[in-house]
């Protein structure tokens, strides 16, 4: 949350120069940690955590509880050590992150989060203790029998300055390292809440530098009462060190800046602070800047916040680093690889004191870097073996994900569809390593049925408009079976089965409708040491036009037929893969069924044509003529096609296993299709918009959906948390025009939205201001007291999906708009206007929406809302008044009025 | 392309507060703008321009040929004065926005664009004319028979700033008048040329002003040699006048801004200004700005522009305005209403000399107003007559868009889908006054199969994705048929085809499988005077249950059954509307035509499951119980089966009338299905995602989607010029890396990019570096010497489309990059790696992709690749050798080589 990221990963993202652009790291992991934080879950050890050759009942003492030594301890009870204690002298743990960084930048329970998590590993911390000779001292550490010390305490004071000398706080004047942390025990929550701590500022306030702090200051100086900001630094604009993100927001408070200024003298009178001398500087032509003492300017200031870095200067801490050898700089003389002292092999020393981290996130890493090498020490591990530092581990991650299905057991239910992603061998080695649990392979026939494509043949989906990149909610394709050899599958297979024993190769198979084909195929497969096989009956392009594929796949007939003659065949199992493009799916998975299969794969792609160009050429198109054919649709388009298909059939055969196919693109989605029936399935769409490795993501997703039916979450939506009333992000608050209204969110009704916030802001008790979250949990469980496994939900949603008639017409349902979340978009009263029943009224000037009694809850508005939890569907509590025209009365429905009387 | 948007519309924007922000109005237009420019299609006089009352053979003089005059003209010339002529001193016209706005915000061509499509309507120009009392005079003019007077003229002088007195441009000082006029004739391209013009500055530029000018006048100077330039202003960045764009591209181009000064003496040495004297200004606490004449500083300066505005001083220009009374502030006193001149009404004033308009919008606006009054005045119009004025037409509105099926004549071909949009009869009138060519009304049955709806019904789709707002790709809905009573839809149609004669009124209706039933409905809705009746024989959910619908529409037998009865009964066309869940729709079609039906509608919605929630509950989820029905699938997501359906049963069925139906949003996916064989199309869910306004998107852009069959617009894709190489709109150039290779465009050597660019903009020859882009067009049309009816591209695409046989294997293609528009992204790397054929390498630190000779043209890379006509498929020159694994030798494919051997 406090990382430069614009400067470190966003600033070189390869996604830089796309529409979208660089891809917002930072605020993708800080949404990550702040839903987990809300989920509640500790870490743990992991159980595959390597023993230690020495055990792990060293005493290590950690000093100073900023993010060093955090991060240190943390990875050193995930290496396994058992005795582990952080000290720290303030009353709260974070270090800077605590004291320094504001709360709207960071707030404290993100810093406690972090700390619980390293709790929940064993490490003790203890406050109110110090490195003094009066105190904690290194020797005396390592003489009480610590095996290690980290000593990360930071530089605790301000660099003294000259022309500030003499100067106090009484007086207006305040060093960032003073003024910071009073904002932080006045405005945190839980840190400390001495409010009365907080600086009172008035008038103009004069911040010297042009670092993050300083904007820090400038900001928090805005919030303490300051009339105005003014932030003067010593060179340009194009020099400013602060992060963009934190000018912007200078800038947004309307902060003042103030270039080219180097300060030369304090004038005060009475005691008080009342302005600043400065000097013009200049930039030479050679580049070095000079400041010209005859060009003088003056600016008035009630206070002057100085944020000009800082030191180590108390003889107390030095001495109580005794042996400890200082560089020239005063600070620990440390092994920049290893972060330990060069003059004592037991003390290790990170972030600021260490003097090579400028950053929070520099600092967190010199504690990782700290604890490797401690524990090459503690253990005698040579220096330069490989580092090998545990990863964070939490309950959810020993969630068991494995299912059986006809027997074969898969360690979890992603597989790849017999698609592009398996054109070979080599991919579905690589897809294995990833952590894929099955694969089917690309169709193969026999060699006399072999097959030559023609391209182009994978075309974009414009089923979600003309997108352009990854994320394509569909693709199109012309692609036949395998170019490749029957010889080269049954090879490949054997190899497969033999380097990856625990994963599950399926070979998928096609021949005519022919018993000696399917007989010679199905035998070959089996005897590559495939766990089963399937039967490709589904492939809706160019393999009909030869009797294959879909010709078979649409009659009930020939699919019984040919599953006869299979199961009579081989003895493994195998599974019809079956069309989507047929009257009654269900009447072909019962053929299979009836006929021996072991089960049904369901989709294969929806046969459609996707582009005509405006020129009349189609595309793909083939050859000179350009002419095409009609192709497979796959992806997110077709999920709500094989939900379809995979229900009807759970809910025609169950427990008849199905492989669910359609559309799966995230743990979510293959979650929906368990539910409904399949117990494991295949993928294809999604690896093509991006690679291999979104598997990573399907499994902790997955195992997170599970693990989070243990808990009592309300109304969240499997992993998201209920949307708090926010804009952008951003808590929204309910503002009242002068007649009374609720203030809309546009034009000039947002300009005085802003006008009203900023009084808020400088008016507002900053302690009051936190928006400190808890974990939203209760008592129940949403059904489970242990993690269910896949085999729990199967089909859990089957008996919520029927016929219409069985469906609750006596409980309606009608919109509410939430007039604080509403952006007065009008699209509610739009699409209501000229899609739905005409029952959203449109105040004229303020856009606010407004839902009558002629509400028949068919939802559109809330469909085409831009603004998520802005409408909801509540029961309707007048009576249900159906408009029916002419002749009829009005009448309220009754049980009785159903769909036909 | 000038407009302070972000200060007006978009500023105002109902959306700022989405995801997505406030709509880019000005982006917009300019687009639209830009590419209708590269269309080259004239202005035209609508035939329909009401005829003048006096004629329009009056003399009217305009004077000054800036964007005020441009626009009465503009004005004028549509409203049918045939006389009127533009007088401009300078050799080229566009004031303000030719003279001063710098190239790079305003190109030349645009404003040379604007004026060519006044000269369309026969408005003269006339150059080297000027209000003098020497040459032009308003007296003159008006005794040599001129019978209205315009007067744009601008103010034509900078203020005149007393320390600046006896400077000059020799010195070293410039006002922004003098400046900016130099830099566009020395940068503009057909506007002067005169490259020798151009300003030759170097060392240190000051520019002093916060406006527009001023930030125009510092982006400028870096152009012309400054080596650094400082914005000098009053106040703070709190007060910056210029609009956010312009600041921005000052930052981004490294100038330097210096709040807080006032500018007190320019210092000279030697004949050349060496500094500038400043003091410090400041804000008093009542708000008052004061200037501190004893805080003093210098700011070294080679260059000074000063950019403090403009006005009117010359005597000989107010001498030839006699008769114009001026106001207190020398300018010509007008009504702000009419800008008639208060002291002679056949003088007209807009722009800068009227003292009103601050910008270059209001200033147009001026000249609409004025063109309006002085129409008023030339024609004895009322001052108060609801003001009427021409909207721009082209050829393009000319186009006839009608089309007749089945003896019935459409006006145009979009029409209102049987759905949610016909609820109402009156939702179906203010769709036809939106434009609608037809609607379908909702299905309605016999009074005994009244239904209910239930509630929630119609949801999201989640098929793109979990998007939120209008723009869904898909709807799903459980809705049933109309809950209104037969007699009110038989009065409503009827009340309908009285008010608007000349819309198509369809009436939807289904029963059971009855021939009494049918017999009954039919003939009651042929009574209504509709002109003809579609059968919803496909309506996926609930009525299936009840044998209505898709109950009947699955089967061929009961289709043909159910038309021969309707054909018996009622003498009107009528249709069939087709369920795309089905194995072949061509059989129902066929089935429909057999059995006497007028054609066919296809698709209906398509049956679905959209959305399991996490805990197993669906959405839409009816009733405590929270069950569901299977759902109709709409939207985009069904296009390509929609599109499939369509162009087969065109093939089958040639002749045959097709309503096309399945996601149609825009012009280009209604000339889809045209071409595949649907005279008309049926919209829903389009509708659903904004309202009834779209149809006017739809009818402009398929007349021009028409229109421009007649022009040879080489590589356009219907609308869309093709797209020349850039990032995020701006042209990219090939920059190389020191080893020669092309220089990436992420992290380090985006940084080297951007130097580089900023390098090469300091030294660039400003005339070179104009991308005036010229008109796209050839000798050859696109086979239409005249614009096609829907008529002549009917079923265009259909030879095209069949089956896979057919298609050429031997004419294979392969993926080309172009280097210069990647990003250097991996996504074409990735995908083929894992979904593809493993056919391009990546390098490992530039992170430029390359295909290699494996590339079979799958065409998976360019599907995903984020950036539009970066990757395109060539065809291959190599011969195409198939990786047929084991057994098989590679063998180059020949004809024989087919699908099955």
């Amino acid at each position: 949350m406090v990382c430069p990221t614009s400067d470190l990963c966003v600033g070189g993202c390869n996604l830089h120069a796309t529409e979208e652009g660089a891809i917002n790291i930072g605020g993708l992991q800080h949404f990550a940690v702040d839903v987990f934080m809300k989920m509640g879950i500790p870490q743990t050890l992991d159980p595959n955590t390597k023993p230690l050759p020495k055990g792990g009942d060293q005493k290590i003492a950690l000093i100073g509880g900023g993010p060093a030594s955090i991060s240190c301890a943390c990875f050193l009870a995930r290496l396994g050590y058992k005795n582990i204690t952080v000290y720290e002298k303030e009353k709260y743990f974070g270090g800077l992150s605590s004291s320094e960084i504001p709360q709207y930048r960071l707030p404290y329970d993100v810093v406690q989060f972090e700390i619980d998590l390293v709790r929940n590993l064993g490490v003790k911390f203890v406050n109110g203790r110090k490195l003094s000779s009066q105190d904690l001292t290194v020797n005396g550490l390592l003489n009480d029998g610590h095996a290690a010390v980290f000593l990360g305490i930071g530089l605790p004071e301000p660099k003294s300055v000259p022309i500030f000398e003499g100067l106090n706080q009484e007086m207006g004047f305040y060093t960032s390292k003073d003024f910071l942390p009073l904002v932080s025990k006045g405005s945190k929550k839980g840190l400390c809440a001495c409010k009365t701590s907080l600086p009172e500022l008035h008038g103009n306030v004069i911040v010297l530098g042009a670092g993050d702090t300083a904007f820090d200051c400038a900001t928090s100086a805005l919030r303490c009462g300051a009339r105005r900001v003014f932030v003067v630094f010593r060179k340009g604009f194009t020099n400013i060190r602060a992060v963009p993100e934190e000018v912007d927001l200078a800038k947004e408070e309307k902060c003042e800046f103030v270039p080219f200024m180097s300060p030369q003298e304090v004038i005060v009178k009475g005691g008080k602070i009342t302005a600043l001398k400065m000097c013009r500087t200049e930039q030479l032509d050679d580049g070095e800047w000079i400041e010209d003492h005859d060009q003088v300017m003056q600016l008035k200031a009630n206070f002057i916040i100085s944020a000009f870095g800082s030191g180590l200067y108390e003889s107390d801490v030095k001495e109580a680093m005794s042996g400890v050898k200082l560089n020239r700089w005063g600070l620990p003389d440390v092994n920049e690889v290893t972060m330990q002292s060069v003059s004592n092999p037991a003390v290790f020393i990170g972030g600021d004191l260490a003097g090579v981290a400028e950053t929070t996130v520099e600092s967190v890493n010199d504690g990782k870097t700290a604890a490797w090498y401690m524990h090459c020490y503690l253990q005698g591990i040579p220096y330069d073996a490989p580092i090998e530092l545990p990863k964070f581990h939490c309950p959810i991650d020993d969630v068991d994900l494995s299912v059986e299905v006809c027997g074969i057991k898969f360690e979890n239910p992603f597989g790849l569809a017999s698609a592009p992603p398996t054109t070979s061998t080599a991919m579905i080695r690589r897809a294995f390593e990833q952590g894929w649990g099955f694969a089917v392979t690309k169709t193969f026939g026999l060699d006399k049925d072999l097959v030559t494509n023609v391209s182009p043949r994978i075309v974009r989906g414009v089923t979600s408009g003309e997108n352009y990149g990854p994320g394509q909610g569909s693709f199109l394709n012309i692609e036949l079976i395998s170019e490749k050899c029957a010889a080269y599958w049954c090879q490949s297979i054997a190899e497969l089965k033999k380097d990856f024993p625990n994963k599950v190769v399926i070979a998928s198979i096609m021949c005519s409708y022919n018993e000696e084909d399917w007989t010679q195929l199905a035998r070959m497969a089996e005897a590559t040491g495939a766990d089963a096989l399937e039967l490709n009956l589904s492939c809706p392009h160019g393999m009909g036009e030869s009797g294959m594929g879909l010709a078979c796949g649409q009659n009930p007939v020939l699919v019984k037929g040919i599953s006869q003659w299979v199961r009579k065949a081989i003895k493994i199992p195998f599974f019809i893969k079956l069309t989507p493009n047929i009257t009654d799916i269900v009447s072909i998975a019962v053929a299979a069924y009836e006929g021996g299969a072991s089960g049904v794969s369901a989709i294969n792609t929806v046969s459609g044509l996707m582009t005509v160009k405006a020129d009349a050429t189609p595309w793909p198109a083939v050859g000179r003529e350009k002419h095409t054919t009609y192709g497979g649709v796959s992806g997110n388009a077709t999920r709500p096609i094989g939900l379809r298909a995979v229900s009807a059939i759970g809910n025609k055969l169950p427990g008849f296993p199905i492989l669910g196919i359609g559309g799966i693109d995230s743990a979510d989605s293959a979650l929906q299709f368990i539910m409904c029936g399949a117990p494991v399935v295949q993928i294809c769409s999604a690896v093509q918009n991006q690679d291999f490795t979104v598997v990573d993501d399907y499994i902790t997703g997955l195992k997170a959906l599970l693990y989070l039916r243990t808990k009592g979450l309300d109304n969240w939506m499997g992993q998201s948390p209920p949307s708090f009333k926010h804009q952008k992000g951003k808590p929204v608050q309910t503002l009242y025009d002068t007649d009374g209204k609720v203030l809309a969110h546009f034009g000039p009704y947002n300009q005085k939205r802003e006008e009203l916030l900023h009084e808020k802001r400088l008016k507002s008790d900053l302690l009051e201001d936190n928006t400190v979250q808890t974990y939203l949990t209760n008592g129940t469980t949403n059904g489970y007291s242990e993690v269910p496994r896949i085999q729990d939900v199967l089909g859990e949603a089957l008996s919520r999906v029927g016929t219409y008639k069985h469906l609750d017409n006596t409980k309606q349902v009608v919109a509410l708009i939430d007039d604080d979340m509403c952006i007065n978009c009008g699209k509610c009263y739009m699409a209501c206007a000229d899609s739905g029943y005409q029952a959203i009224e449109f105040h004229e000037k303020t856009h606010l929406p407004r839902v009558t009694d002629d509400c028949t809850g068919c939802t559109l508005c809330l469909s085409v809302c831009p603004i998520i939890d802005c409408i909801s569907m509540v029961p309707k509590i007048i009576p249900h008044v159906i408009k029916r025209g002419l002749h009829y009365q009005v009448h309220p429905v009754s049980p009785l009025d159903k769909v036909c009387q």
